[in-house]
């Protein structure tokens, strides 16, 4: 975003009448407008409800189909799991973001639309309440909140104090499915320090988070929970399946593949840019390898020397698997102690990747074929892939490694989220 | 910058002439154009110079008047005071952002401005190296580099390197004067990787730690320099005699002083103003309290029940004395392991301060007026703020606490970096 905001704003430079339309409209926002009002916290206003019986909301900030992806996919599927778990409790989306305009109706079908401000005794609700100014939605006694980013935990907070104010009774916990530290997300700023403040929450609040890296960090910078549970990646059923038919028969090309994200900064594709730019010229066998982004579509990149980052854009998962298997090394950052999919999928389909650490992050303990860098500048990263793409010279009669070496539960099919049963969410009495 | 993005978007948005002019501006951008380069590592290509002795290099920004304020000043101090200790040391200042078109001439009345292609024999050079695209800058064998940023540092690494291999010599120390753990000025990205890589540089190199409690933070996460030193902050002269003259006869009105910058997203203004909104409906004495905001000029804000901020500015040393005089209450954030200086110079004059911990920075060992939070969400805020208002109508008859309390060097006008002689930075013999 901030990129596109530079470089219209060179465009609109170089063009007067823009740049007159520019300018005035700056100077009118500097001299009478100030955005003061954190969208993120828009109070989130309950109102008592006369239903009874449990029930489990998810706070997402959207279902749409172009949203739910990775993170909320994940949440979403956490959720159902959990309330399969629980005998008779209802179920209750409330989307804070985006009303649910492009959804996946099948996925949903059991699932009732309704407006904030009734209140339907039904099993299975979507209520939308991105739209939310002056406006208010039921909540009962028995209503658990399960957060899935800081300002759905910011609101969840303060609704469960409302509500044991409002019901006379003990604070009820909230459920915060935490699957990154995401104060990270923005520069030291107000939202910073509103992400952070939500893992300070004084209240009775369940730490759910993806992955015991990820709860490391948490516990080395001093944030604790009343209950911390965690789960580890796991392979995606379809590329494991594939992997498992086909993982003898795995032939590498000259092909690099890249996770290449513009958008999404903590992906650093300026990085990897930058750094391909340099190995152009360091690597003496540059022009043999094919270089290909996959993550997000962006325009073909010019690195110099007659070579180019060609990007495939947003693949299917068949296509994402035809590509695994015969690229023979990788590059995917992640800046961020989460450990990030990309990079293990790629080493178990037997790619050489380069990533990089990040504190207590380290991916080399997961797989061999991991290369995590402690310092990933451009000349560092260069100078790494070139060593890789000089092996991979060395070596090439071996094919590449295999993924079967290594230990763990990543690429079996047992369930994922093994600490279900311990989670003890509803009090049993409730003081009158 | 981010929010004036948004809001010039809205405005944008609600007409139809410019929201075509940008929607096509945008597209375009996104098919054709995507900046993969980032701009602040800008190759710095140094060139071999015929001259000789000891010159030490001092790479900023900018001396412009508008930038040279805070950090960058107090780089400029040190620089001289270093290279007062040095004997017949040259003086070269780069700029590497900015060229001199507004910058203070008395100050800097015995540097002459050079190009970066000539190379005069000059003890007191500027160098404009903003616009350094194919040009190169005359660097001799016994020149220092000391860098003012991430991006000096990036740059003052990589010659240092060049120039140990043109010379074939041992590699020159570089000085980096670090004044804040810069990485935290971004998101996860690109750029917060660059600047985190500057502190993992193999050279020898020597870290300037702007307080003790910055390089503690930088110990706590692992960094480690060649050699550190440190200096702490000290109250700047004239107001140090401002206080000492008057500190007897503070008068404290009910004022509440806030530090109000709205583009500096680390000062957190608008988690302030959305503090204040509460505030002025939880403090049952909110409607006889003024509100002033100090620090950068922006339209006054309403706040609700009838009260507003109102906008100072930037103050003059003298207003900003008067202010802190007759304020009773003072409000400054700064989301950072640096301790910032306006929570400092309230709290010395006896004003009662709310301010926010940032790991392990907690400023209220420094004076007692400091009260620093760990969780300063809005409701946390208000309700420490109210807390205040109503402990100042209970103690008024007291007038303000005095500020002669406290046992420190911030108040008395010794030398502020005390280490300046064991700094040893030219080689005693260069290998030939």
């Amino acid at each position: 975003m901030r990129d596109y905001y530079q470089i219209i704003r060179r465009i609109v430079k170089r063009n007067p009448l823009l740049n007159k339309i520019y300018s005035t409209a700056k100077q009118s926002v500097i001299n009478n407008v100030i955005n003061t009002h954190i969208g993120e916290i828009t109070p989130f206003s309950p109102r008592m409800s006369q239903l009874s019986g449990k029930r489990l909301n998810l706070l997402v900030p959207s279902i749409n189909l172009e949203h739910v992806f990775g993170g909320i996919s994940t949440a979403i599927k956490f959720f159902e799991e959990l309330v399969e778990n629980i005998e008779g409790c209802k179920m209750r989306i409330i989307l804070t973001d985006a009303g649910p305009t492009n959804y996946d109706k099948e996925k949903f079908k059991d699932f009732i639309i309704s407006q904030c401000d009734e209140d339907p005794n039904q099993m299975k609700l979507i209520v939308p309440f991105n739209d939310r100014y002056n406006k208010t939605i039921p909540v009962g006694k028995e209503d658990i909140f399960l957060a899935t980013s800081w300002w759905t935990a910011y609101a969840a907070q303060r609704v469960a104090g409302w509500q044991a104010e409002q019901y006379q009774q003990n604070i009820n916990k909230v459920i915060y499915f935490i699957q990154d530290f995401e104060p990270g997300f923005y520069q030291w700023s107000s939202q910073y320090a509103l992400a952070e403040s939500t893992y300070r929450y004084e209240g009775p609040q369940i730490a759910i988070f993806n992955s015991s890296l990820l709860r490391d960090y948490f516990h080395n910078h001093n944030f604790s929970f009343t209950e911390e549970y965690f789960f580890e990646p796991k392979l995606n059923n379809h590329l494991r399946k594939i992997l498992l038919e086909q993982k003898d028969k795995l032939k590498k090309n000259k092909q690099i593949l890249i996770y290449g994200r513009p958008s999404v900064p903590r992906n650093a594709f300026n990085l990897i840019v930058e750094a391909l730019r340099l190995w152009v010229w360091k690597c003496p066998t540059a022009s043999e390898w094919t270089l290909i982004s996959a993550g997000e579509a962006h325009p073909e990149v010019e690195l110099g020397n007659g070579i180019s980052l060609l990007s495939k854009g947003k693949m299917t998962l068949d296509e994402y698997a035809n590509t695994l298997k015969v690229s023979a090394l990788g590059i995917s950052l992640m800046i961020s102690p989460h450990p990030s999919y990309p990079p293990l999928e790629m080493a178990y389909f037997g790619l050489n990747v380069l990533t990089n650490n990040y504190e207590n992050k380290d991916l080399s303990v997961y797989h061999r074929n991991i290369h995590s860098m402690q310092k990933y500048d451009p000349d560092s990263l260069a100078d790494e892939l070139t060593k890789l793409c000089i092996d991979f010279d060395a070596n090439h009669e071996l094919e590449s490694q295999h993924s079967d070496s290594e230990q763990n539960d990543y690429l079996n099919n047992s369930p994922q989220f093994l600490f279900l049963n311990s989670l003890d969410l509803f009090p049993k009495g409730v003081v009158e």
